[in-house]
Formats: structure tokens, C-alpha cells, sequence
């Protein structure tokens, strides 16, 4: 079914103010949800809402805390998130970084002590929004193997680059997994085969069973060997400039995942004077000949056409969880 | 056969001098090239050294050019590399990020108007010997198709990523092509499949044919659409933060490959202090059960003891291409 986004939000807001939460906070973690389920991210919109509830009922997001500064040397600071909302944090420090960019070309943070941040876009976007580019990555609590291993110790650890573009922002957001979670359960429940391998089964085969992946908890790494030793490089910088938790310590802390790490990158430039250098890309990478019945896209293209579908006919939701959502 | 590390940097050495280049030129470029043979990269190592002569010979790599400075903002600089060696005005920048680094927590350097750097690892390296974070990153000729094309309109574009670390530093260094072009005849040459697919055949379907992948032209980015995702906003990011060509540009201009676009950042950091929060993570990686026969290891880890087997035994070449160094 379809939503208006202002009934969505207003939903999110409800029951986080139900729990003590004041509206500026309410408000603002609402937003990201909302936006999330509006550009067709749903695992980290409206399906993903109830976590973040149950996390605050737990005490292990602080709904009431603000990041605090550990350290600084110029174009680099270090914070401690305070286990606060992983959204807030972020947004938060990519605009910490944007002020350091402002002043000083390029700013970066490191961030400690955080919580999950949904959508990892979000924060690419925000920076693009202000003219910048942005990037940044997080760790994760292990979920995929390393290579030649058949154990999961690496983290899926998302990196997100956007660059201000008119007419809709360059936004990479991706996982070093080939698949999410969300995805793979995703096609389970379609009972549909996954369109390139995923990850191995039982055996140590490729496999496009999203089943056999879940059970023998070998998710592939984008590029075989290339995305496991991306996943570890991301790892050590995120921990090693945040002084906080790595994917190692997250997962054995044997609480469920909290306490991240993550890095944020403003860098300044000058959209309108890029313009045609972009467009001269976009349209050379367009330029080629296609496979029948697909397209070629820049990354965040299709969430663009996704965001003004769910804004003109309302905010496409799973029934099952925005009756969830109803109840709670 | 092996050939004292010594001597193969001599023969670099007498060759670019024999071109008219002066002595502490010479030297700097041999020692790269030196360096990538002994580090195993023989394909960026004394396998490329005649290409880097021809283009000498030709005029579009101008050995005594030098970089200059076009714009600068804090911590953020823009180069023109003039169209000097690539190594040279690689190590170059990176060296002026570090100082960057220094004083404000992070530097970043763009240059344009370069040449191949040859082995990105170099310049990660460069950075985690002086103890600084180092990361990198350089567009190229188009030579893999974007996802849902069948042209190649993207380029590899290698991604380097350095940690420092006591006792072998962390480097990852990936093109965004599963295999390298010179992976790929390696494969021909020993008439092996790959071990895993690296592009498509003729007819579109996935495949460990080398050959087969070099008729089609369709190399598989890492990770298929997300691989494919990363090349373009490394090349938007290099691109624009130089204001230098793109792929596009570079692949449309009807020469070799040439004047391409860079970006060096260093990131201050204590390598002592955190020296446990590594050791923790590579021991959790290291931790699990391994596929039979396979050992799962860091980046970089394997290149370090490539180069004790070189630097003891001396350095493994190719008898051919040492013959054609000989004679050169």
C-alpha cells in the first residue's frame, strides 16, 4: 500500500515521543526514517523502525545523548557518540566535517561510541545538499568471512561517496557484502534465485540460494578477495581514527551490535563550475550499448525516480509492518 | 630467473639516462620500478618499463617536467603534473599531503595532467612509512563496460588504501576490474582459467575464459553493478577535484593513454598508540576455521613476503623481459 510521507513521519514521531523523546529528537529521527522508506530504502525506513524502538527499550541507544568532542588537530577531530542515536551522530558530524571543509578545503571526523546510521546515503546526501562532497563509511558487527576463510569476522561496513550534481546528486551507498541481509531474506520470501551468486552453500559452492547463504553464513565479499581486504582497510581506519570499537570487538562484546565506529569526509569544490566535467562523464558512461531490457545508471539515479514515485502517489509501505507500525 | 635487486634499478638506471634524463631523475624512477619487481608487481615492475621508455620517446611522458601548484585551500591543493612521469609526480604529491597531514590533521591533494603512476601501492606506502594513513586513487582509459553496457566506458581506476603498521604495513591496492588486463594474459599465456569469473564471453554469459574476456571487451567490474558504481565516482572525484580529464576525455582523445587525473590524502595518526586496536583486528580476522589448503591474511601481507624472497634470493624476472631490458 502507499502512505503520504507526512503520515508516515507524523507515525515515527508518535511513537518515539511516546517514549519520552521530545519532539526535536523525535522529529529529527523521524525524518531520516521517512526519507529512507521514501527513496525505496525500506530495510532502513519503516521496516527497520521497530529495532531502533526496541534498541531505545533496551537502553542500548541513549535516545537523550550528544556527541562529545575527544580530540582535534585541525581538519581532523575526534568524537565520542555517547551510544546516542546512530542518525542523529551522523548527521551531526557530516556537518562538523562540513565546517572544517568550509575553512579549511577538507574535514574529516572520526566518531566513536555510535549506533547504527540506517541509510549511510543519508549523510552522503546531506553533504551534497550543502555543495560538498561527501564520504564516509562505518563498521558493522561481523556478517561475512574473510577470504579463504569460512567463519564471519569482517563487518559488511557500507562506504557511501556522493558528489553534488544539479538535477540530482552522485550518491554510491554500498555494503561490501554482494548482498544485505535485507536482501537475501528478501528473496527468500519471493522464493526467487538471486541474480549473480551470493555467497556459498553448506558445501562451499557459489550459490544464487539465499537460503543456503543465510545457513552457511558465508556471504560473498563484492570481488571475492578485493572486498574482503576493502572490508578490513575500513575496519582499521574507522577504529584506528575513532579510537573506538572494531568489528573484533563489537562482535565478541556479545551484546547485540552497538557501539560503532565511523568516518566522515567533506571535501569542498564548486558544483556549478563541475558541472560540465560531470555531465561529460555521465553522458561518456551512458554513451555505450546496452544489454537488452537493462540500463546503464549513475549511482543515484534510480533512488531519484524511486523518491518522486513515493512523493507524488505516497510512500510505498509493506502492510505487514506499517500495521506494526500502527500498533506500537 | 633472479637478478640481484641492485643491478635490475642499475639497468633502469642506465636506460632512462641513455635518454638524456638526469641522474636523480633517473634514479627516482628506477627505484619505482625496482621497488614494484621486487615487491612481485613484475606487470608495473621491469614488465612496463619499456612501455614507460616508448612513451619517453614519444613525447608523452616529458621526463623533466615538474608539477605545479594551480589552486590551494587549507588542507586541499590542486596540481598540474605537467604531463611529467607519473611515479615522480605521484610520490610527489603524496609527500605534499603528508605535510599537509602535518599541520592540519588531513591533507589532500588533486593533480591532473599526469601519467600512470604504475603501482599504487607505492604511494600507500609512502604514506605508512612516514607513518601517516595514506589513500589514493587515479582514473584511466576506459576499459571495462559500466553495468548493464557492453562497451567499455569505465575505468578500472585503482583504489590504494594504507595503514601504518610495526612489522609489515597494511596496503590495499585494487582496480575495479576483478582482473587486471595483465592478470588476464598471464592466465592466456599459462592457458588456465581464471579462478573465478572475470567477464563476460561473446554471447554475455559469465565467464573464467581470459581469452574469451579480452575478445568481448566486457571485463567484470568487482561485484558486478556495485563495482561499476565505485569506478564512476572515483573518476567524478578525480576528475573534479582536478578539474583534469576524465575517463571520458582521456578515452576520446585519440592517444595513449595519458594526462589522467589523481587524488592523494594522508591522515595523521599514531601508529604506536594503536598498535593493539590493529593487532585486534587482524587476530579476529585471522580467527576463524579456513577453507582446506587457503590462509587468510591482510592486505599487503603476502607483497612483504614476496619482497624478503626477492631481497634475499633476488629478484624474480621474466628471462624474456630482462633480455629486453638488456638490450634496451
Amino acid at each position: 500500500m502507499r502512505v503520504p510521507y507526512d503520515q508516515l513521519k507524523a507515525e515515527f514521531e508518535r511513537v518515539l515521543m511516546s517514549l519520552g523523546i521530545s519532539f526535536d529528537i523525535a522529529q529529527k529521527c523521524a525524518t531520516v526514517f521517512a526519507d529512507n522508506s521514501r527513496d525505496g530504502v525500506q530495510s532502513h525506513g519503516l521496516n527497520r523502525f521497530p529495532v531502533f524502538v526496541q534498541y531505545i527499550k533496551e537502553g542500548l541507544v541513549n535516545p537523550h545523548a550528544m556527541p562529545t568532542l575527544t580530540g582535534s588537530l585541525g581538519a581532523l577531530e575526534q568524537w565520542d557518540g555517547n551510544l546516542g542515536p546512530g542518525m542523529l551522530n551522523a548527521g551531526f558530524c557530516m556537518e562538523r566535517a562540513l565546517l572544517l571543509a568550509a575553512n579549511n578545503g577538507i574535514g574529516c571526523i572520526a566518531l566513536k561510541n555510535t549506533n547504527h546510521w540506517m541509510r549511510g546515503g543519508t549523510y552522503g546526501l546531506q553533504a551534497a545538499e550543502a555543495g560538498y562532497i561527501g564520504l564516509c563509511f562505518t563498521n558493522t558487527t561481523a556478517n561475512m568471512p574473510p577470504w579463504g576463510g569460512t567463519e564471519p569476522r569482517l563487518g559488511n561496513n557500507p562506504l557511501v561517496i556522493a558528489i553534488p550534481k544539479a538535477g540530482g546528486h552522485v550518491v554510491l551507498d554500498m555494503a561490501m557484502s554482494q548482498f544485505s541481509f535485507g536482501k537475501l531474506g528478501q528473496y527468500q520470501n519471493d522464493q526467487k534465485p538471486l541474480p549473480v551468486a551470493g555467497g556459498y552453500d553448506h558445501d562451499g559452492n557459489l550459490t544464487t540460494d539465499a537460503t543456503a547463504i543465510k545457513q552457511s553464513r558465508r556471504a560473498l565479499p563484492i570481488g571475492f578477495w578485493k572486498g574482503s581486504g576493502l572490508s578490513i582497510v575500513l575496519d582499521l581506519l574507522a577504529t584506528v581514527l575513532s579510537g573506538g570499537n572494531s568489528t573484533a570487538s563489537i562482535s565478541q562484546s556479545g551484546k547485540k551490535e552497538t557501539g560503532v565506529s565511523q568516518v566522515f569526509i567533506a571535501i569542498k569544490t564548486d558544483a556549478e563550475k563541475n558541472a560540465e566535467l560531470i555531465n561529460e562523464i555521465i553522458t561518456y558512461t551512458k554513451s555505450g550499448e546496452t544489454i537488452e531490457g537493462q540500463e546503464i545508471l549513475y549511482p543515484g539515479e534510480n533512488m531519484l525516480r524511486t523518491r518522486k514515485q513515493n512523493l507524488t502517489q505516497g510512500v510505498w509501505v509493506d502492510n505487514e509492518a506499517w500495521d506494526k507500525l500502527l500498533s506500537l
